[in-house]
């Protein structure tokens, strides 16, 4: 995992939040460049750039159709950010439920040595 | 969604390969700088650096007792990213939800139009 050189454009990409947006927006559908720059009251070519930055990373493709350029999420590739941070939810679960069964341990032993030390009396 | 720093501070943060490795490591179990370090190879001051940035996007704190700084994961910053993915994949399967609706609904009025057209013949 140390070596991901995707995850690496992907974080990178989603760092800023115009790209965020623009990843927002066409998780919803493909979207032509003029679609994406209305909300973000941002020049065409300013969108054109963070476009390659997402195209690079892999979380968009987009196609030209006459003077038309039409871009589409990718979402296997959101998938894989996405499933690093179920990994390390999982490991972080994981511990919870170790230090919970040590501690029910823990908890079992203690009652058992204060059993063996106060013996109830017999009726 | 638009302006949200911590979200851009926490993806440039896990754009780095070593960062996200020490990530990995903290969602086992706390650990020491040197611990961190390890398997980096990477000398103490360049892993306090990455560190440093690690805890400015709210993903690790740190506490030094006496000489050794111990370091924690912060989960719910990891969770409030990967909701981000969430709720994209959300929109994306809505999309295809809808999608699939539309198409059912097509074949339907395509299969009423036909039997208009070609009534059958009563026996």
């Amino acid at each position: 995992m140390l070596n991901h050189p995707r995850l690496d454009l992907v974080f990178q990409a989603l760092s800023d939040p115009s790209r965020r947006m623009m990843v927002e927006r066409l998780s919803r559908g493909p979207a032509t460049v003029s679609d994406l720059a209305q909300p973000l009251d941002m020049s065409l070519p300013a969108v054109m750039q963070h476009l390659q930055v997402l195209e690079t990373s892999g979380l968009v493709r987009s196609e030209k159709a006459g003077r038309v350029r039409t871009c589409r999420i990718e979402p296997n590739v959101l998938a894989t950010a996405e499933g690093w941070f179920a990994k390390r939810r999982a490991s972080w679960e994981r511990r919870f439920d170790r230090l919970e069964a040590f501690l029910a341990e823990e908890k079992e032993q203690q009652t058992t040595k204060s059993s063996l030390r106060k013996p109830r009396r017999r009726s």
